[in-house]
């Protein structure tokens, strides 16, 4: 099986210089050479192939964009900050260069659009292959199409979820004892119950480390709310400190790697502004399962225009967090709640965080419906938490947040974590005000999370709405309704074209004589 | 509705000035532009975003690629060589940038993963999208994987032909007349029978303005094998010369603009190793439709390695294709042949010419098979035509190859397309033997079109694999069983390499004695 001919060269003048290209490509890591240097013409690469980047040991799989002009000498290739980054390059490293090997776990990506249910290998490898960076973008979009809507059954969920946990870190609390955490399926903008219902808990002594994801499609995820407030990237052992300390935490999920894929598969989901509920109930209890959780409380708005839009879907996505839960040996409890309005004034990280603030401290401005659904949510934590008998959670939570212990144990736990912070306010503001007299009859929840993230939101961390009105008011002709907040003039200008063709943001009806 | 607050720049400073990055992105359009400069600042862009690049009422969206480095000044945008074409840019024009507005046919793509069947709106929309490079490359990557596998029906199918069509030039060759066309399913390395039933159709009087595209998954379409006997990337106005010269051609479609979404959505076909059965049937068919076609044969191989597995499943398809067909006004003829194994002796673009050649100029080792299901099908197609009675078909076809007339009509459509070339040999040339005696039982066509591809096939174009024996056939140990060809060194190793660990290319049977 031998015989070789032509093949002189010797593998060992197959290298070239590393150079940092200074190019962010955000996460998919890109090797830049040139079309006519020695390794691309040997190796008979071509653009957008996938090359494995060798060094001592070392390797990534890039994305091959071609030099067709004088960026780079012959004897250098450049990566992108990620490729950089995952490699560990140094400038001038000498390099090796492959073409990368199939990812074999495409595969089970290609049996399921051919109806092959994925079972725990394929999940396994699936998942492990995009916790090691070997997806090009483009295979994880098809992962993800793959997978979305409700293509996924609860065996696959579950397969998924245990694939995503055993692919992180994990904590442990010990032996028995009692972890709670909650959970928002989002799409209700405003929602920011989390940091008020995570004070009230951990001030009754119950253990709550929470950890929170930033946002997938909508304009603000607790961890980019609570970002503004404190630092929420904490390390492993820093989160395990403050919690230790504080008895809960309000930290980023993804700077911990409790569940690694998480942030990769959310942004690919958030480019192409699509979800998956399999996905979805993965990401949740994988997260909370890595967390160390042992009950958590899960809360689903319903609304025409929320992320789940009846009871009958909010049921069965509730039935699928349950189940997948159960599967792993934790216990889910699921609140369906009113999802026809934003909640609170503030859409956006710091909006929402200056609501968050003015609910603890208990001001004359804090908006009255973030404070009860935090409050309903902390009564159920607290009855699962047997830190009051059945029935007394809602008195126990109230007055915990009216005594001021709810609002002392959040600024104790934001100073644990690194101090806490007054949230930005955005630097270009634009009034928008009522074309008619009437009553605001309808909100757009889908049309408001546009609205705010076209204002540059969760990225533009003051950037968002804040919404003057609520369901049911009488507004006179010219009364303020909204005002869009954003960082950048382009954003705010974006913003307002939207504006200007989705008149349907809120729904003002004539009332009749 | 006013009173904005902060807006002080004026839009007219929102530029820079261009420049060629030198980069080749392959097909997605990417714009650099450095994380300091005035624009990304102002219009709060992130890395890949999506933006809209204008200069004098044209505009092209690209993706973002942030400058990190010192690769650009803070006046200058870099456009990559794609997004350069796309936006016909000259070093130094003064362009403005804009978020890009959603692509609002996403939402027909996300429907169709909710259950929603693509409507003639939706498909009009995606394909025009995709044809005005509006799509990027997980967008893209989300429409096939949303397609894949069986997910199109029938309606569907109909609907994403009759836009493929829609967006693309039209040939019409006057009223009542009758065109001919053939098309394969793939799937069978080297069957490679276009060209010869062209050539004898061809001289027998009938049209047959044939244009085929390049390789999907496969190591060679017929477009790569003719390129290297000719020309294939003719003109819309030269193929219709060489056709009312010759009256019949063998062109590259991608050149015609016959289906110009057919090419973009085959590269991420490609790239992710995914095939749909509705796409391709719309991609077929669209392409005959434009071409003018009025009478269709398409062959089907099935075999357990071929691209169709089971004669159910051909079935399915050739309904799929004939009803397609029937509902736009074109009359498809199937043909289910046997893909137990390769056909001729060449996989890859150069090899297969070799033996296409052999056929036509009747040579000593020109290979049976290939000859045999040319004939076969040139017989049918001479049939559809009326250029003889029913069943006098393969005599006719017989005679017209034997007698020199199908040779004589080949060159002379080669000399009319711009001259006939001799097909390359490879520099790198690598034989595999038998390692044990025995009888050739099993080919595994994916394997070997695997091996070729990775050999470098079809880009490197006399690459491939040269069989040296059929099914049946009697091996003794170490006898040659074919040769790996490859242009350069690192595609050989590659290719090696995936032999050593897919022996399974083919199986050797021991005899019992």
């Amino acid at each position: 099986m031998n015989s070789k001919q032509g093949t002189a060269d010797s593998p060992d003048e197959n290298f070239l210089y590393l150079t940092k290209a200074g190019i962010d490509t955000h996460q998919e890591p890109v090797v830049y050479m040139r079309s006519d240097c020695h390794v691309v013409r040997s190796e008979g690469f071509s653009a957008q192939g996938r090359v494995r980047v060798c060094i001592d040991g070392r390797s990534v799989i890039a994305t091959l964009n071609i030099v067709t002009g004088e960026l780079l000498s012959h004897q250098k290739a450049g990566l992108s900050d990620s490729a950089w980054k995952l490699l560990k390059a140094k400038e001038g490293d000498k390099a090796t260069f492959k073409h990368a090997l199939p990812v074999e776990s495409m595969s089970f990506v290609r049996g399921k659009l051919y109806g092959k249910a994925l079972g725990l290998e394929a999940a396994r490898a699936i998942i492990g292959d995009i916790s090691e960076a070997r997806y090009s973008d483009i295979q994880l979009a098809a992962y993800v199409t793959a997978c979305a809507g409700n293509n996924l059954n609860l065996d696959e969920t579950i397969a998924i979820t245990k694939a995503m946990v055993e692919c992180g870190e994990h904590f442990d609390w010990g032996e028995g004892v009692q972890v709670l955490d909650k959970h928002c399926v989002g799409g209700l903008p405003g929602n920011r119950t989390t940091p008020i219902v995570v004070a009230i808990v951990a001030a009754n002594g119950l253990m709550m480390p929470k950890t929170s994801s930033r946002a997938i499609t909508s304009p603000a995820g607790t961890a980019d709310t609570m970002e503004t407030l404190t630092t929420v990237a904490l390390s492993f052992e820093r989160m395990r400190e403050v919690v230790q300390e504080q008895g809960a935490c309000l930290a980023w999920g993804g700077s911990v790697s409790l569940s690694p894929t998480d942030d990769i598969i959310i942004r690919v989901e958030r480019a192409l502004d699509l979800d998956s509920e399999g996905q979805l109930v993965a990401s949740v209890i994988s997260k909370k399962l890595a967390a160390g959780s042992t009950h958590v409380l899960i809360d689903i708005p319903v609304g025409p225009t929320a992320k789940v839009r009846s009871v009958e879907l909010a049921q069965m996505l509730a039935d699928l967090l349950v189940e997948t839960g159960a599967a792993l040996g934790m216990k889910v409890q699921i609140l369906i709640s009113d999802g026809s309005q934003p909640v609170g004034h503030g859409v956006g990280p710091a909006l929402e965080a200056r609501d968050v603030l003015a609910v603890l401290q208990r001001t004359k401005s804090a908006p009255e419906d973030l404070r009860e659904r935090a409050l309903t949510l902390a009564a159920t934590m607290l009855e699962m938490g047997n830190a009051c008998p059945p029935g007394r959670g809602l008195a126990l939570a109230t007055q915990t947040l009216d005594n001021g212990d709810a609002w002392k144990k959040f600024v104790a736990i934001c100073e644990a974590q690194g101090g806490l912070k007054t949230p930005p306010v955005a630097p270009f503001q634009h009034s928008i005000t009522a074309h008619k007299a009437g009553i605001v009859a309808l909100f757009n929840n889908r049309v408001i999370s546009r609205l705010a993230s076209l204002a540059g939101a969760p990225n533009a961390v003051s950037a968002g709405i804040d919404l003057h009105v609520r369901l049911g008011d009488k507004v006179e002709k010219g009364q303020l309704l909204m005002t869009l907040h954003a960082e950048a003039r382009g954003e705010m200008e974006y913003a307002l074209d939207f504006y200007q063709s989705h008149l349907d943001v809120l729904h003002i009806e004539e009332e009749f004589v």
